[in-house]
């Protein structure tokens, strides 16, 4: 399967060359993550797409200094919901009946017993399930990015408090989950280019029951 | 992009048909979540593969009766490591460096400050943690499903603790996170069939900062 070779060839690129990502392939990747199924079709989560070159290097330091952040052409922030809200909710659900042409009251019994089930959860369990929820398309789009061969290197290594601050991600009560930094890896100076990929030993990892 | 137009094609099946998946598609979608990217490289995740129909009936009320546990013919249960331990990340660097014919002790400073700011952690914040890199290969799964135009429904509903329990997880420390139920959609009876893909409007969704 070509996602299977795209998955091979990727690997999480130490050092990029500068070279910019063309807009088409970028927004390829977005599209991905666009698409990408959350729970209950919420979708509680959104993406800022940074090419801005001041804003990556005020970027770089909040993410201890990654050259990748400057390096690379593009970052893709993934930024989930800091919780379920009513407003939120009702939303998505209204857009999705008006979408579908259906009334807007057809999913009304499902959304009654989902709220209960989410607004019972502390806030910070609800946090934890958007998070989740950004990382289903975190993975799509690092395959994505493989497949149209981009080079990316997927990074929690930032101080995340300080990038909600800066891109003024409180005010929109979202939390910056994981950074996408797309580029292309450099010839040069990369340890981890040419390392084998490892992964556990795939009797540790897969248990069959048939 | 393929992929694009595999995750156009996808939808969470409400119903399958009973057809069952060839093996030779089942393992290369676990081949594909195997593939997919980990914080640090720890992959603190394993996948439970089933088709015994047996535990598949005895999983279905544990689902909320969801019929696709059994309609379909395999579930990839992820589950997540419940917490980090020294023992689990000493094992993966020196399983990583023997297979890199590297000195074990090579990434020794590495992995003394990785630990110090996981153990850092309450233990739910660990769990959340490796919650979220099962998430990234639980999206890589679903791509890769429908790569290979199988049908799969992503499950949240069900009732983790009978899960664990019934497949032992506690005694090997994880924690069920998700199920992938694989299978082909049936003909008639599902209403999520044909309905509109419909998502956040992307100006919603995505913010550019140029």
């Amino acid at each position: 399967m070509e996602l299977i070779n795209a998955l091979n060839w990727r690997y999480a690129t130490k050092k990029m060359s500068g070279e910019k990502v063309a807009e088409e392939k970028v927004n390829q990747i977005i599209e991905a993550a666009y698409l990408a199924p959350t729970s209950s079709g919420l979708q509680p989560f959104e993406i800022i797409a940074i090419s801005n070159e001041d804003l990556r290097k005020k970027i770089q330091p909040i993410a201890y200094g990654q050259t990748q952040i400057v390096d690379g052409s593009h970052l893709l922030v993934f930024a989930s919901w800091n919780k379920y809200t009513d407003e939120r909710i009702d939303s998505m659900f209204n857009h999705m009946n008006t979408e579908r042409g259906l009334p807007l009251n057809t999913t009304d019994e499902y959304k009654t017993g989902l709220k209960a089930q989410l607004f019972a959860l502390p806030e910070q369990q609800q946090a934890a399930h958007t998070a989740k929820q950004s990382y289903i398309a975190f993975g799509t789009a690092i395959a994505a990015a493989a497949m149209v061969k981009v080079d990316a290197t997927p990074m929690e290594g930032f101080v995340n408090e300080q990038l909600d601050e800066l891109l003024g991600l409180n005010e929109k009560g979202l939390k910056s989950q994981a950074i996408l930094a797309l580029g292309y890896r450099a010839a040069e100076g990369d340890w981890l280019q040419g390392m084998k990929k490892v992964r556990h030993p795939k009797e540790k990892f897969l248990t069959e029951i048939k």
